[in-house]
């Protein structure tokens, strides 16, 4: 299964692929239907019954094509990974290596990220839902979000390669700052309806690959308390 | 209610508190295993049975305490904003102010922050259950972060007052900044299991603060793809 969203999954292309029978058809279909639904109530509120009564199939006709709620639950997990990747970058490959198939890739990210904030993401609503709650789901949201940081890391590095970003570049670092500035966006835009918060997106962007073209300007070993005299701190650091 | 997590809420401490009777100390009770137990089903997991089990009472116990399972929901919000500024603003206002109570300010939520990760966060979890769902409980989760912010964004100002900032900092950057690394450091580090997620926090956090300190350092006009060619957009931009 493409979870892991890796360079496999990316090399292949609608070409190569055969025409799918009436009932891979049908199980597409109501993936795409399922994968909308809970979007908007979670993915714990995808149940069999509430999605045969949108779909007007009756609920052993899901089953049948399911075998069980977590095995759909799954499927879309898997068809989100998969979409994202259909437009967030596989396109973006076609730009030069470096800086600018990364800045495509970021400009992508934040054109799907603006459809999201109207009709909801399921892997940020997802984070939460599994966050405490171990099983095939968990594990699955895990394996999307690593491969996407992983892809971000690879077009991260190639930068560095082409001298577009400093040598010395932490990619982890990066690619935390930029999921970070994301989730923000997100938050602010769907939950506090702020109309600021792309601009504010987009200017942490900036400010950031900026930074990442300087050399040893995103060294993680500066302590953050460092850059003012602090009070005594009772608190222990997080580590 | 004290959501706003206003100046009148910070200025009461508990000298100037009377003595509770029983019933409110019983309400008062209710509230805290609820805050303990929403922080981890969330707050649309917090049934009235569910409690009532919990704490040992009848469910007309709980009812009389709170009418309704709404108001307990939004008691639990309130109360959760309550520590919140209890434990990360209140005792940094002890600090110097400028850059001293705003540094404080960030340790003390990272150490909130350290607990929320093995526990959950109400106001993580509560912001993908309600930015679709009108509502009281939506427009309180709003009122708080909208009060922390507010918070934020006073001392960043306090902090360009006493000239440990640039005078040309935007305070609302930076929120959003700040704002997005927790946001990450809490899915990286609850989700993902991530053992690097607390040091890029703080990295980013002191990279941001450094940034703040050099005058157009955060100028938010900058476009986000002007930093190298990029390839043709077909895509229009957010806005």
């Amino acid at each position: 299964m493409p979870f892991g969203l890796s360079a496999g999954a990316v090399s292949s292309n609608d070409s190569t692929r055969a025409q799918p029978r009436k009932g891979e058809r049908t199980r597409s279909a109501v993936i795409g239907a399922a994968l909308e639904f809970a979007s908007r109530v979670g993915i714990e509120g995808l149940t069999i019954g509430a999605l045969a009564e949108r779909m007007g199939m009756s609920k052993s006709g899901v089953i049948a094509h399911f075998g069980s709620r977590e095995s759909l639950q799954l499927a879309v997990v898997e068809r989100y990974a998969e979409e994202f990747i259909d437009e967030v970058l596989r396109p973006a490959l076609e730009a030069p290596r470096g800086l600018p198939r990364l800045q495509d890739i970021l400009e992508r990210w934040l054109t799907r990220l603006a459809r999201e904030i109207e009709l909801g993401c399921l892997m940020i609503s997802g984070a939460t839902e599994y966050d405490d709650r171990p099983g095939p789901l968990h594990d699955a949201m895990v394996r999307v979000i690593d491969g996407w940081k992983g892809e971000l890391r690879r077009a991260i590095e190639q930068a560095k390669e082409a001298g577009h970003l400093a040598a010395d570049a932490d990619a982890d670092q990066v690619v935390f700052e930029i999921y970070g500035l994301m989730l923000m966006l997100h938050q602010d835009s769907r939950l506090m309806h702020s109309p600021a918060a792309a601009g504010h997106a987009r200017a942490g962007l900036s400010r950031l690959i900026d930074a990442a073209r300087r050399p040893a300007s995103l060294a993680t070993d500066t302590p953050f308390a460092g850059a003012a005299p602090a009070t005594e701190r009772r608190h222990p650091a997080v580590r």
